[in-house]
Protein backbone atom coordinates (compact mmCIF):
# COMPACT_ATOMS: atom_id res chain seq x y z
CA UNK A 1 0.00 0.00 0.00
CA UNK A 2 1.52 3.78 -0.88
CA UNK A 3 0.39 5.84 1.49
CA UNK A 4 0.87 10.01 1.40
CA UNK A 5 0.85 11.62 4.71
CA UNK A 6 0.80 15.16 5.24
CA UNK A 7 -0.11 18.11 7.62
CA UNK A 8 -1.36 21.50 8.63
CA UNK A 9 1.30 21.83 11.26
CA UNK A 10 3.97 22.16 8.88
CA UNK A 11 6.86 19.81 8.40
CA UNK A 12 8.74 20.02 11.77
CA UNK A 13 5.51 18.74 13.65
CA UNK A 14 5.86 15.84 15.90
CA UNK A 15 2.43 14.79 15.08
CA UNK A 16 3.33 14.09 11.71
CA UNK A 17 6.27 11.94 12.53
CA UNK A 18 4.33 9.85 14.53
CA UNK A 19 1.56 9.56 11.87
CA UNK A 20 4.30 8.46 9.52
CA UNK A 21 5.55 5.76 12.08
CA UNK A 22 2.41 4.04 12.75
CA UNK A 23 1.30 3.68 8.80
CA UNK A 24 5.12 2.74 7.78
CA UNK A 25 3.79 -0.66 9.18
CA UNK A 26 1.21 -0.60 6.71
CA UNK A 27 2.88 -0.01 3.59
CA UNK A 28 5.30 2.96 1.55
CA UNK A 29 4.91 6.33 3.34
CA UNK A 30 6.01 9.57 1.38
CA UNK A 31 5.59 12.63 3.41
CA UNK A 32 4.99 15.93 1.77
CA UNK A 33 4.34 18.63 4.29
CA UNK A 34 4.39 22.41 4.30
CA UNK A 35 7.60 24.33 5.12
CA UNK A 36 5.65 26.36 7.87
CA UNK A 37 2.79 25.77 10.61
CA UNK A 38 -0.69 26.90 8.15
CA UNK A 39 -3.12 25.92 11.17
CA UNK A 40 -6.38 27.30 10.56
CA UNK A 41 -5.44 27.86 6.68
CA UNK A 42 -8.48 26.13 5.75
CA UNK A 43 -8.59 25.34 1.99
CA UNK A 44 -6.48 27.79 0.42
CA UNK A 45 -4.17 27.16 -2.11
CA UNK A 46 -1.08 28.67 -3.85
CA UNK A 47 -2.30 30.34 -7.46
CA UNK A 48 -0.63 33.77 -7.73
CA UNK A 49 2.91 32.92 -6.52
CA UNK A 50 5.19 30.10 -6.92
CA UNK A 51 5.50 27.46 -5.12
CA UNK A 52 8.83 25.61 -3.94
CA UNK A 53 10.05 22.26 -2.96
CA UNK A 54 12.82 20.98 -0.85
CA UNK A 55 13.75 17.59 -0.34
CA UNK A 56 14.60 17.47 3.25
CA UNK A 57 15.60 15.16 6.19
CA UNK A 58 12.90 14.29 8.72
CA UNK A 59 13.31 14.55 12.92
CA UNK A 60 13.63 10.90 12.60
CA UNK A 61 16.49 10.49 9.75
CA UNK A 62 13.73 9.88 6.62
CA UNK A 63 13.32 11.61 3.92
CA UNK A 64 10.56 13.90 3.12
CA UNK A 65 8.94 16.90 1.03
CA UNK A 66 8.58 20.31 2.02
CA UNK A 67 6.67 22.58 -0.02
CA UNK A 68 6.35 26.15 0.30
CA UNK A 69 2.60 26.13 0.49
CA UNK A 70 -1.18 25.10 2.02
CA UNK A 71 -1.57 21.54 3.16
CA UNK A 72 -4.44 21.00 -0.24
CA UNK A 73 -1.14 22.06 -2.44
CA UNK A 74 0.89 19.66 -0.63
CA UNK A 75 -1.57 16.98 -1.94
CA UNK A 76 -1.59 18.35 -5.08
CA UNK A 77 1.85 18.60 -5.59
CA UNK A 78 2.35 15.21 -4.01
CA UNK A 79 0.11 13.44 -6.85
CA UNK A 80 0.92 15.55 -9.60
CA UNK A 81 4.64 15.80 -9.51
CA UNK A 82 6.30 13.64 -6.63
CA UNK A 83 4.88 10.58 -6.33
CA UNK A 84 5.86 7.96 -9.51
CA UNK A 85 2.07 6.17 -8.61
CA UNK A 86 -1.11 7.64 -7.02
CA UNK A 87 -1.59 6.81 -2.93
CA UNK A 88 -4.07 4.26 -2.02
CA UNK A 89 -4.80 6.42 0.84
CA UNK A 90 -4.23 9.62 2.23
CA UNK A 91 -3.65 10.34 6.03
CA UNK A 92 -3.29 14.65 7.59
CA UNK A 93 -1.85 14.87 10.81
CA UNK A 94 -1.88 14.37 13.50
CA UNK A 95 -2.96 18.00 14.49
CA UNK A 96 -2.07 19.23 17.55
CA UNK A 97 -5.69 20.58 18.78
CA UNK A 98 -9.31 19.31 17.79
CA UNK A 99 -11.44 19.69 14.19
CA UNK A 100 -14.57 19.19 15.68
CA UNK A 101 -17.64 21.56 14.99
CA UNK A 102 -16.86 24.84 12.86
CA UNK A 103 -12.90 24.47 13.16
CA UNK A 104 -13.85 21.33 10.78
CA UNK A 105 -14.28 24.54 8.06
CA UNK A 106 -11.04 26.28 9.27
CA UNK A 107 -8.90 23.26 9.62
CA UNK A 108 -5.74 22.44 6.98
CA UNK A 109 -5.55 19.47 7.88
CA UNK A 110 -9.52 18.24 7.22
CA UNK A 111 -8.49 20.33 3.80
CA UNK A 112 -5.64 18.11 2.68
CA UNK A 113 -8.00 15.25 3.51
CA UNK A 114 -10.99 16.73 1.02
CA UNK A 115 -8.19 17.94 -1.70
CA UNK A 116 -7.72 13.93 -1.36
CA UNK A 117 -11.38 12.58 -1.72
CA UNK A 118 -12.33 15.12 -4.48
CA UNK A 119 -9.37 13.68 -6.18
CA UNK A 120 -11.12 10.28 -5.55
CA UNK A 121 -8.89 8.76 -2.81
CA UNK A 122 -9.62 7.23 0.57
CA UNK A 123 -8.83 9.89 3.12
CA UNK A 124 -8.40 10.19 6.65
CA UNK A 125 -7.88 13.50 8.77
CA UNK A 126 -6.40 13.25 12.36
CA UNK A 127 -6.42 15.46 15.13
CA UNK A 128 -5.77 15.26 19.11
CA UNK A 129 -6.42 17.82 21.42
CA UNK A 130 -3.86 19.80 23.24
CA UNK A 131 -2.42 18.70 26.82
CA UNK A 132 0.69 19.45 28.60
CA UNK A 133 2.05 16.21 27.22
CA UNK A 134 0.63 15.21 23.86
CA UNK A 135 0.85 11.47 23.02
CA UNK A 136 1.25 11.44 18.96
CA UNK A 137 1.82 7.94 18.97
CA UNK A 138 -1.22 6.97 20.71
CA UNK A 139 -3.27 9.12 18.47
CA UNK A 140 -1.59 7.69 15.20
CA UNK A 141 -1.57 3.96 16.58
CA UNK A 142 -5.42 4.39 17.28
CA UNK A 143 -5.24 6.54 13.46
CA UNK A 144 -3.50 3.14 12.25
CA UNK A 145 -6.37 0.54 13.53
CA UNK A 146 -8.98 3.08 12.31
CA UNK A 147 -6.67 2.62 8.89
CA UNK A 148 -7.32 -1.44 9.52
CA UNK A 149 -10.60 -1.18 9.75
CA UNK A 150 -12.41 1.43 7.36
CA UNK A 151 -9.89 0.99 3.94
CA UNK A 152 -11.20 -2.55 2.76
CA UNK A 153 -14.60 -1.17 2.78
CA UNK A 154 -16.48 -0.06 -0.31
CA UNK A 155 -13.72 0.73 -2.61
CA UNK A 156 -16.02 2.17 -5.20
CA UNK A 157 -16.79 4.73 -2.22
CA UNK A 158 -13.82 5.71 -1.10
CA UNK A 159 -13.85 7.02 2.63
CA UNK A 160 -13.43 10.48 3.47
CA UNK A 161 -12.91 10.37 7.83
CA UNK A 162 -12.67 13.18 9.88
CA UNK A 163 -10.90 11.52 13.26
CA UNK A 164 -10.64 13.17 16.46
CA UNK A 165 -8.63 11.76 19.70
CA UNK A 166 -9.46 13.06 23.03
CA UNK A 167 -6.18 13.72 25.15
CA UNK A 168 -4.69 10.45 26.42
CA UNK A 169 -2.69 11.68 29.16
CA UNK A 170 -6.16 11.66 31.17
CA UNK A 171 -6.51 7.72 29.89
CA UNK A 172 -7.69 5.23 27.33
CA UNK A 173 -10.73 6.66 24.94
CA UNK A 174 -14.10 5.07 25.99
CA UNK A 175 -14.08 3.59 22.88
CA UNK A 176 -15.32 5.25 19.24
CA UNK A 177 -18.51 7.10 18.38
CA UNK A 178 -19.70 8.03 14.33
CA UNK A 179 -20.93 11.22 14.88
CA UNK A 180 -21.96 14.82 13.07
CA UNK A 181 -20.01 17.48 13.15
CA UNK A 182 -21.18 20.00 16.08
CA UNK A 183 -23.16 23.45 14.13
CA UNK A 184 -22.40 25.39 16.84
CA UNK A 185 -20.16 28.25 16.75
CA UNK A 186 -17.40 29.62 18.94
CA UNK A 187 -18.08 32.15 21.24
CA UNK A 188 -15.80 34.54 19.92
CA UNK A 189 -14.37 38.49 20.21
CA UNK A 190 -11.29 40.34 19.51
CA UNK A 191 -9.15 41.25 22.03
CA UNK A 192 -7.67 45.05 21.04
CA UNK A 193 -3.97 45.70 22.07
CA UNK A 194 -2.36 48.61 22.36
CA UNK A 195 1.45 47.96 20.39
CA UNK A 196 4.29 49.11 22.48
CA UNK A 197 5.10 52.10 19.91
CA UNK A 198 1.40 52.73 19.28
CA UNK A 199 -1.38 51.63 17.04
CA UNK A 200 -3.88 48.84 17.71
CA UNK A 201 -3.90 44.96 17.32
CA UNK A 202 -6.24 42.43 17.47
CA UNK A 203 -6.01 38.99 18.78
CA UNK A 204 -8.42 36.79 17.75
CA UNK A 205 -10.09 34.81 20.84
CA UNK A 206 -12.81 32.47 20.84
CA UNK A 207 -13.95 29.09 22.62
CA UNK A 208 -15.81 26.48 21.23
CA UNK A 209 -19.34 26.49 22.64
CA UNK A 210 -20.00 23.26 24.80
CA UNK A 211 -23.46 20.96 23.39
CA UNK A 212 -26.09 20.44 25.64
CA UNK A 213 -26.04 17.34 27.72
CA UNK A 214 -27.13 13.85 25.33
CA UNK A 215 -26.13 15.78 21.94
CA UNK A 216 -24.60 13.35 19.58
CA UNK A 217 -22.05 15.74 17.79
CA UNK A 218 -18.58 15.40 17.45
CA UNK A 219 -17.81 18.29 20.06
CA UNK A 220 -20.17 16.00 22.36
CA UNK A 221 -18.52 13.04 21.98
CA UNK A 222 -14.70 14.33 22.28
CA UNK A 223 -15.73 16.27 25.62
CA UNK A 224 -16.88 12.62 26.66
CA UNK A 225 -13.65 11.13 26.27
CA UNK A 226 -14.64 9.22 22.88
CA UNK A 227 -12.80 9.03 19.33
CA UNK A 228 -14.46 10.43 16.90
CA UNK A 229 -15.04 9.57 13.26
CA UNK A 230 -17.20 11.81 10.80
CA UNK A 231 -17.67 11.16 7.31
CA UNK A 232 -17.50 14.04 5.78
CA UNK A 233 -18.58 15.36 2.05
CA UNK A 234 -17.11 18.21 -0.29
CA UNK A 235 -20.74 18.61 -2.53
CA UNK A 236 -21.26 22.08 -0.59
CA UNK A 237 -24.85 22.63 -2.08
CA UNK A 238 -27.74 22.50 -0.37
CA UNK A 239 -29.66 20.08 -2.17
CA UNK A 240 -32.77 19.76 0.66
CA UNK A 241 -32.91 23.73 -0.76
CA UNK A 242 -32.48 23.14 -4.66
CA UNK A 243 -36.42 22.65 -5.16
CA UNK A 244 -37.01 25.60 -2.58
CA UNK A 245 -35.01 28.32 -4.09
CA UNK A 246 -36.01 27.27 -8.00
CA UNK A 247 -39.66 27.44 -6.53
CA UNK A 248 -38.67 31.21 -5.94
CA UNK A 249 -38.62 32.15 -9.74
CA UNK A 250 -35.73 34.34 -9.62
CA UNK A 251 -35.40 36.69 -12.54
CA UNK A 252 -32.88 38.74 -13.84
CA UNK A 253 -35.53 41.88 -14.91
CA UNK B 1 -31.93 47.40 5.96
CA UNK B 2 -27.84 47.11 7.36
CA UNK B 3 -25.58 45.53 4.66
CA UNK B 4 -22.45 44.18 5.31
CA UNK B 5 -19.62 44.47 1.86
CA UNK B 6 -16.56 41.98 2.11
CA UNK B 7 -14.49 40.19 -1.04
CA UNK B 8 -11.55 38.18 -0.98
CA UNK B 9 -10.22 40.42 -4.01
CA UNK B 10 -9.32 42.73 -1.84
CA UNK B 11 -10.26 46.62 -0.70
CA UNK B 12 -8.63 48.15 -4.14
CA UNK B 13 -10.79 45.93 -5.77
CA UNK B 14 -13.18 47.71 -8.12
CA UNK B 15 -15.50 44.66 -7.76
CA UNK B 16 -16.45 45.54 -4.43
CA UNK B 17 -16.85 49.31 -5.10
CA UNK B 18 -19.51 47.79 -7.81
CA UNK B 19 -21.39 45.48 -4.90
CA UNK B 20 -21.21 48.69 -2.47
CA UNK B 21 -22.34 51.23 -5.43
CA UNK B 22 -25.94 48.84 -6.32
CA UNK B 23 -26.52 47.59 -2.69
CA UNK B 24 -26.29 51.38 -1.08
CA UNK B 25 -29.89 51.55 -2.79
CA UNK B 26 -31.06 48.93 -0.61
CA UNK B 27 -29.95 50.25 2.64
CA UNK B 28 -26.60 51.25 4.83
CA UNK B 29 -23.24 49.72 3.55
CA UNK B 30 -20.40 49.24 5.50
CA UNK B 31 -17.62 47.99 3.84
CA UNK B 32 -14.91 45.58 5.64
CA UNK B 33 -12.19 43.90 3.10
CA UNK B 34 -8.46 42.32 3.17
CA UNK B 35 -6.16 44.85 2.36
CA UNK B 36 -4.38 42.95 0.29
CA UNK B 37 -5.96 40.31 -2.12
CA UNK B 38 -6.97 36.84 -0.76
CA UNK B 39 -7.95 34.75 -3.70
CA UNK B 40 -8.11 31.07 -2.85
CA UNK B 41 -7.27 31.37 0.39
CA UNK B 42 -10.24 29.35 1.29
CA UNK B 43 -12.11 29.58 4.92
CA UNK B 44 -8.53 30.83 6.10
CA UNK B 45 -9.07 32.71 9.89
CA UNK B 46 -6.18 34.43 11.65
CA UNK B 47 -5.81 32.75 14.76
CA UNK B 48 -1.86 32.88 15.37
CA UNK B 49 -0.93 36.40 14.44
CA UNK B 50 -2.38 39.83 15.10
CA UNK B 51 -4.72 41.46 13.08
CA UNK B 52 -4.66 45.13 12.45
CA UNK B 53 -7.22 47.18 10.70
CA UNK B 54 -7.54 50.98 8.83
CA UNK B 55 -9.87 52.76 8.48
CA UNK B 56 -9.43 53.71 4.60
CA UNK B 57 -10.93 55.90 1.92
CA UNK B 58 -11.95 53.93 -0.97
CA UNK B 59 -11.38 54.99 -4.54
CA UNK B 60 -15.07 56.43 -4.76
CA UNK B 61 -14.41 58.63 -1.93
CA UNK B 62 -16.37 56.59 0.64
CA UNK B 63 -15.28 55.01 3.92
CA UNK B 64 -14.20 51.45 4.51
CA UNK B 65 -11.97 49.16 7.00
CA UNK B 66 -8.97 47.63 5.50
CA UNK B 67 -8.45 44.46 7.39
CA UNK B 68 -4.85 42.60 7.81
CA UNK B 69 -6.53 39.25 7.29
CA UNK B 70 -8.86 36.78 5.12
CA UNK B 71 -12.22 37.46 4.25
CA UNK B 72 -13.75 35.34 7.14
CA UNK B 73 -11.82 37.62 9.28
CA UNK B 74 -13.16 40.80 7.92
CA UNK B 75 -16.50 39.01 8.69
CA UNK B 76 -15.60 38.12 12.16
CA UNK B 77 -13.91 41.62 12.26
CA UNK B 78 -17.26 43.44 11.23
CA UNK B 79 -19.55 41.73 13.21
CA UNK B 80 -17.77 41.73 16.60
CA UNK B 81 -16.06 45.05 16.06
CA UNK B 82 -16.70 47.30 13.71
CA UNK B 83 -20.81 47.21 13.05
CA UNK B 84 -22.49 48.92 16.07
CA UNK B 85 -25.51 46.50 15.04
CA UNK B 86 -25.55 43.23 13.07
CA UNK B 87 -25.86 43.43 9.57
CA UNK B 88 -29.43 42.03 7.76
CA UNK B 89 -27.53 40.80 5.27
CA UNK B 90 -23.95 40.11 4.19
CA UNK B 91 -22.80 40.20 0.61
CA UNK B 92 -18.85 39.20 -0.94
CA UNK B 93 -17.80 40.20 -4.40
CA UNK B 94 -17.97 41.02 -6.77
CA UNK B 95 -14.92 38.31 -7.81
CA UNK B 96 -13.14 38.63 -10.50
CA UNK B 97 -13.10 35.02 -11.39
CA UNK B 98 -16.38 32.36 -11.20
CA UNK B 99 -16.52 30.08 -8.06
CA UNK B 100 -18.11 27.56 -9.74
CA UNK B 101 -17.24 23.17 -9.38
CA UNK B 102 -14.16 22.92 -6.74
CA UNK B 103 -13.79 26.57 -6.69
CA UNK B 104 -16.01 27.09 -4.29
CA UNK B 105 -14.13 24.85 -1.61
CA UNK B 106 -10.97 27.17 -2.67
CA UNK B 107 -12.47 30.59 -2.99
CA UNK B 108 -12.32 33.38 -0.04
CA UNK B 109 -15.92 35.18 -1.31
CA UNK B 110 -17.68 32.08 -0.82
CA UNK B 111 -15.86 31.30 2.83
CA UNK B 112 -17.01 34.79 3.49
CA UNK B 113 -20.76 34.21 2.88
CA UNK B 114 -20.55 30.65 4.51
CA UNK B 115 -19.28 32.41 8.00
CA UNK B 116 -21.69 35.12 7.76
CA UNK B 117 -24.37 32.24 7.22
CA UNK B 118 -22.66 30.26 9.96
CA UNK B 119 -23.44 32.82 12.33
CA UNK B 120 -27.03 32.88 11.16
CA UNK B 121 -27.15 35.82 9.06
CA UNK B 122 -28.42 35.40 5.34
CA UNK B 123 -25.28 35.82 2.82
CA UNK B 124 -24.59 35.81 -1.31
CA UNK B 125 -21.59 35.17 -2.90
CA UNK B 126 -21.00 36.75 -6.23
CA UNK B 127 -18.52 36.31 -8.98
CA UNK B 128 -18.18 37.20 -12.66
CA UNK B 129 -16.28 35.33 -15.41
CA UNK B 130 -12.80 37.17 -16.29
CA UNK B 131 -13.10 38.87 -19.47
CA UNK B 132 -10.95 41.93 -21.28
CA UNK B 133 -13.31 44.37 -20.05
CA UNK B 134 -15.33 42.88 -16.78
CA UNK B 135 -18.64 44.51 -16.54
CA UNK B 136 -18.49 45.10 -11.90
CA UNK B 137 -21.68 47.19 -12.26
CA UNK B 138 -23.96 44.99 -14.33
CA UNK B 139 -22.81 42.11 -12.38
CA UNK B 140 -23.37 44.14 -9.18
CA UNK B 141 -26.77 45.23 -10.38
CA UNK B 142 -27.81 41.37 -11.06
CA UNK B 143 -26.64 40.80 -7.43
CA UNK B 144 -29.01 43.39 -6.05
CA UNK B 145 -32.01 41.95 -8.34
CA UNK B 146 -31.13 38.80 -6.98
CA UNK B 147 -30.93 39.93 -3.25
CA UNK B 148 -34.40 41.89 -3.65
CA UNK B 149 -36.12 38.47 -4.90
CA UNK B 150 -34.32 36.69 -1.65
CA UNK B 151 -34.04 38.37 1.19
CA UNK B 152 -37.58 38.40 2.30
CA UNK B 153 -38.24 34.84 1.77
CA UNK B 154 -38.55 32.48 4.88
CA UNK B 155 -36.43 34.73 7.30
CA UNK B 156 -36.22 31.90 9.91
CA UNK B 157 -34.21 29.92 7.19
CA UNK B 158 -31.37 32.74 5.48
CA UNK B 159 -30.62 31.81 2.46
CA UNK B 160 -26.94 31.13 1.42
CA UNK B 161 -26.55 31.57 -2.17
CA UNK B 162 -23.46 30.92 -4.58
CA UNK B 163 -24.33 33.61 -7.50
CA UNK B 164 -21.79 33.63 -10.79
CA UNK B 165 -22.46 35.54 -13.67
CA UNK B 166 -21.17 34.98 -17.13
CA UNK B 167 -18.76 37.62 -19.03
CA UNK B 168 -21.45 40.37 -19.47
CA UNK B 169 -19.62 42.02 -22.30
CA UNK B 170 -20.61 39.13 -24.87
CA UNK B 171 -24.23 40.32 -24.08
CA UNK B 172 -27.40 39.82 -21.49
CA UNK B 173 -27.62 36.36 -19.79
CA UNK B 174 -30.22 33.86 -20.61
CA UNK B 175 -31.94 34.60 -17.45
CA UNK B 176 -31.37 32.59 -14.50
CA UNK B 177 -30.08 29.18 -13.21
CA UNK B 178 -30.31 27.24 -10.01
CA UNK B 179 -28.01 24.30 -9.42
CA UNK B 180 -25.91 22.29 -8.10
CA UNK B 181 -22.14 22.25 -7.76
CA UNK B 182 -20.67 20.88 -10.15
CA UNK B 183 -18.13 17.86 -8.41
CA UNK B 184 -15.63 17.63 -11.60
CA UNK B 185 -12.35 18.50 -10.34
CA UNK B 186 -9.80 20.80 -12.44
CA UNK B 187 -7.56 19.34 -14.98
CA UNK B 188 -4.29 20.50 -13.41
CA UNK B 189 -0.73 20.01 -13.31
CA UNK B 190 2.50 22.43 -12.22
CA UNK B 191 4.37 23.86 -14.55
CA UNK B 192 8.13 23.02 -13.56
CA UNK B 193 10.64 26.70 -14.08
CA UNK B 194 14.23 27.36 -13.35
CA UNK B 195 14.67 30.28 -11.51
CA UNK B 196 17.38 32.75 -13.04
CA UNK B 197 19.63 32.25 -10.14
CA UNK B 198 18.90 28.53 -10.29
CA UNK B 199 16.45 26.49 -8.28
CA UNK B 200 13.25 24.89 -9.37
CA UNK B 201 10.03 26.61 -8.84
CA UNK B 202 6.13 25.53 -9.62
CA UNK B 203 3.10 27.46 -10.97
CA UNK B 204 0.10 25.60 -10.33
CA UNK B 205 -2.26 25.82 -14.04
CA UNK B 206 -5.43 24.02 -14.26
CA UNK B 207 -8.50 24.51 -16.02
CA UNK B 208 -11.71 23.39 -15.49
CA UNK B 209 -13.08 20.21 -16.73
CA UNK B 210 -16.30 21.05 -18.91
CA UNK B 211 -19.31 19.21 -18.31
CA UNK B 212 -21.43 16.69 -20.75
CA UNK B 213 -24.06 18.48 -22.80
CA UNK B 214 -27.07 18.42 -20.67
CA UNK B 215 -25.44 18.20 -16.88
CA UNK B 216 -27.53 20.90 -14.55
CA UNK B 217 -24.28 22.04 -12.85
CA UNK B 218 -23.16 25.50 -12.02
CA UNK B 219 -20.20 25.14 -14.01
CA UNK B 220 -22.61 24.11 -17.76
CA UNK B 221 -24.97 26.21 -16.96
CA UNK B 222 -22.68 29.46 -16.52
CA UNK B 223 -20.49 27.97 -19.86
CA UNK B 224 -23.89 28.44 -20.88
CA UNK B 225 -24.69 32.11 -20.18
CA UNK B 226 -27.08 31.47 -17.52
CA UNK B 227 -26.14 33.53 -13.78
CA UNK B 228 -26.03 30.32 -11.52
CA UNK B 229 -26.71 30.46 -8.42
CA UNK B 230 -26.59 27.21 -5.96
CA UNK B 231 -27.79 27.31 -2.19
CA UNK B 232 -24.67 26.57 0.00
CA UNK B 233 -24.18 24.26 3.33
CA UNK B 234 -21.82 24.94 5.42
CA UNK B 235 -22.34 20.81 7.33
CA UNK B 236 -19.73 18.96 5.74
CA UNK B 237 -20.95 15.98 7.45
CA UNK B 238 -22.08 13.64 5.06
CA UNK B 239 -25.43 12.29 6.58
CA UNK B 240 -26.20 9.84 3.99
CA UNK B 241 -23.07 7.79 5.21
CA UNK B 242 -23.25 7.92 9.16
CA UNK B 243 -25.47 5.05 9.40
CA UNK B 244 -23.32 3.34 6.90
CA UNK B 245 -20.44 3.72 8.93
CA UNK B 246 -21.59 3.09 12.33
CA UNK B 247 -22.38 -0.39 11.06
CA UNK B 248 -18.90 -0.87 10.22
CA UNK B 249 -18.33 -1.45 14.42
CA UNK B 250 -15.15 0.64 14.59
CA UNK B 251 -13.09 -0.23 17.57
CA UNK B 252 -9.51 1.03 19.02
CA UNK B 253 -8.92 -2.98 20.58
Amino acid sequence: MRILVTNDDGIMAPGLLALRRALMELGDVTVVAPTTPQSAVGHAITLTDPVRVHRVSLGDGTVGWAVEGSPADCVKMALYELMPERPDLVASGINLGANVGINVLYSGTVAAAIEAAFIGLPAMSVSIEPAETVDFDGAARIARRLIDQTIARDPSRPALLNVNVPDLSKGPPKGVKVVPQSLKGWRESWERRTHPRGGTYYWMVGEMRTEEEGAETDVAALADRYVTVTPLRFDLTDHGRLDDVRGWGLRLD
